[in-house]
């Protein structure tokens, strides 16, 4: 896009609200101006723009297990299915994928989210060594493939390597873990070293994400962090799991006698550049000291419903002014507004009423609330200072088509609450990323293409299906 | 289509589970057999087939209402948002609502209905009279609308009138029910003599529908049973409303000394017959008289959730092996998959593990238990004896495309739990009733026309959006 170029909608959820007839000049995919304009040419005009959402969490190649995990494979009899025997299943999957392969299903991948309305992807990547577990040829090749994926869809990306070394708290790593370990923080180090330019070249970002408190042990931690401040300077994105089940909670409290999100508050400067993904189960203290903290929550609602791994507290913690926003982690769910509709319904469902995460909008609507939230701890936490539409923010939106029958006639506010809170097929029509379209007619131009690669890729999988 | 016709496909959800390359011969809108043929004709052959969902619970008039009840409209600061302020709003919508209004909001919502898999649907009908609360010209006329609607889009219909006559437990009704009244027994009876008629014509069921217990008087509702006996034989469906709001409940009890379902079952002879519509807040032992009773639990896990009703213990139900279908209700949204996937996700969240609703298959599997009971239950609910893809069934199906990007590569059984357990968008490719294809492509013919005509209908209605 040329500089100065102008886009009009109908409708755009701006910074103050919803707002009708509005001109966006852009930039350098950015965002220049904004201004209120009646659309003389109503023919060239956008429908309602929001925010493309950012989405947090992704760890692409458990695409390739969607499906694949929702009946026992493994037959244990004493232990019933949960998030433990899920993992297993993962680890089989994970051992066998090769580069060609990982291409394929992250490039179907990002043509989904982009469809949906993600407009930017935070991959928490892990698989860093050959199905063998030693490097590939080329050290850092898998994060590489993610890159490539990510550029060729045209989505933004934010990669976030992940140092992996320990298969518990006080246990060591297992086997079936060997293609996430690093030897040591300098040998991780290295990897990120080495990936900061291609990311550099590539136009994405860089963070680094400590697996979980349970894979890094708090001295290799710190060695980390105080290396990756080297490497990316002082305010590069950090995300880390965090209880996302009891049991971890559990051992956590048994090793250090503190639970996981107290343990990094006490220990950790943890503030805007933390993403913190699950903290289902924090106690109030934790909810509320993170909440204070700047830091964000990553929720990930239809896989943590998927894995059976319990409720955030959510409403109380938008009470107490908590950032969050939302990934689609395991990708049984490739939706934004499904993820928010889970967070909302389930909220009703504790509270037995309506109306329970809305707080903003005049009067507060669940979809401005939803929607403007996630998009803003979504940003932060992918490394985006400015959020939203407004001057000197990425010119990246969603526009939902307010002809699509499930909005129709709606005004604009409720138009969102349609889309947030029913399912409304085909109700993004295009999706921009640095003020240009990369979905038309709610289609990625790559998608057959895309599809073909992924379907290919999959038939070696078939027979265990 | 001509009798004996012949249908083959990859797999289809036989009583027995997924079977591959299976042959429907259909006569007169039934199977008349089912033959295992590996397909020569590959390219005639249809993807994975799967019995077609009853939608056993709609309210046709409230999709008009999608979008306009997320924000507060009544400002009573003194009332929190909940079920009892939504119903405010859709009273204001159901007073204005006109015959070719209601047409419209009913041939599109039909036409969504059967593209998301719905090949049935029990219209729980109140709206009988005219906006200014006495009956239309023609008695019955919005009945004969909604039958009408149906027969255009090609969905089975069962329709069930309302019988509705008091607002609470020893409480009139109020003005703004109007529209719903009759003034006793025998008024409601000869509209449901008028309709049978009508009914029979367009080859669709009849049943009846009392609203609920706190508005149908037990001594009238002897009758309205008694009665709707002698019209329409033995065994129609009769679906009530009850027990979906605590506050109905403790009145229920305050007037009558019983729990709404445990007042049912003594009083009535609750089998085969009846389907109770939410028993969302039922004790353990109405729970589990009402799987022993033979009943159908009508579940609405979209709209339950979107007024905040609370949990029904489906994992619990399950395990009495209670039966239950699904409906779309308020239609916020309208899809059977997402449906399942909020009582198996609620399931999951509540137990804190995986596999919560499996029963069915080896090894187990949530899509094969949630479709293959929801479509039971369902099916029984709207009247039909024989349900599933078998001899002597309806010939109702839908066929979920294998190739779909989100189903490809699985095995077929994998396939159904990736399409109910992950938003799968496009992956019904064809949907067939009576042996013929209403939607192909995953398009039906009519949803152009269906479209226009909504919009036209929802523009009196966009200023107060």
């Amino acid at each position: 896009m040329t500089s100065g170029t102008e886009v009009r909608s109908a409708a755009a959820f701006l910074p103050q609200g919803i707002v009708e007839d509005v001109c966006f000049e852009v930039e350098s995919g950015r965002i220049r101006s904004v201004k209120h304009e009646r659309g003389e040419l109503a023919q060239r005009r956008l429908g309602l723009l929001v925010p493309g959402m950012p989405n947090l969490h992704s760890h692409a190649f458990q695409r390739a297990l969607v499906g694949r995990a929702e009946h026992r494979t493994i037959q244990d009899p004493s232990q019933s299915d949960s998030f433990w025997t899920w993992r297993e299943e993962m680890y089989r999957i994970a051992q066998r994928l090769d580069e060609e392969a990982l291409f394929s299903v992250a490039s179907l991948l990002y043509v989904e989210m982009l469809e949906a309305g993600y407009t930017s992807v935070g991959e928490f990547h892990y698989l860093h060594h050959g199905p063998d577990g030693v490097a590939p040829p080329e050290r850092g090749a898998y994060g590489r493939v993610l890159l490539e994926a990510a550029a060729e869809a045209g989505i933004r990306m934010t990669l976030l390597p992940v140092p992996y070394f320990t298969g518990g708290f006080d246990r060591p790593a297992d086997p079936r873990q060997r293609r996430f370990l690093h030897r040591d923080a300098e040998d991780f180090l290295q990897l990120l070293t080495g990936l900061a330019q291609d990311v550099k070249r590539s136009g994405a970002r860089l963070g680094v994400a400590p697996h979980s408190l349970r894979a890094v042990p708090l001295r290799i931690l710190e060695d980390i962090l105080d290396g990756a401040r080297e490497v990316l300077g002082s305010s590069h994105p950090i995300h880390v799991h965090v209880s996302e089940q009891e049991a971890e909670v559990e051992s956590c409290l048994k090793a250090t006698g503190r639970r996981p999100v107290a343990l990094l508050l006490e220990r950790f400067e943890v503030g805007s550049s933390w993403c913190l993904v699950h903290a289902t189960h924090v106690d109030a203290a934790e909810r509320a000291a993170l909440a204070a903290s700047g830091a964000v929550v990553g929720l990930c609602p239809s896989t943590e419903a998927n894995l059976g791994d319990g409720h955030f507290a959510f409403e109380a913690y938008l009470d107490e002014d908590g950032l969050f926003g939302v990934g689609s982690d395991s990708h049984v769910t490739v939706d934004p507004a499904e993820e928010l509709r889970h967070l909302d319904y389930q909220a009703r469902l504790r509270r037995r009423r309506r109306g329970v995460v809305a707080r903003d909008g005049d009067p507060p609507r669940p979809g401005i609330t939803l929607w403007g939230r996630a998009q803003t701890g979504g940003a932060q936490a992918l490394g985006e200072k400015v959020s939203g539409l407004t001057p000197g923010a990425l010119a990246d939106w969603v526009e939902l088509n307010l002809e699509h029958p499930r909005l129709a006639g709606l005004a604009p506010a409720a138009a969102l609450d349609a889309f947030l809170l029913g399912s409304a097929p085909g109700a993004v029509r295009s999706v921009w990323v640095a003020g240009r379209p990369v979905v038309e007619d709610g289609r990625h131009p790559l998608r057959d293409a895309a599809e073909r690669r992924f379907r290919s890729a999959m038939k070696q999988w078939t027979v265990e299906g």
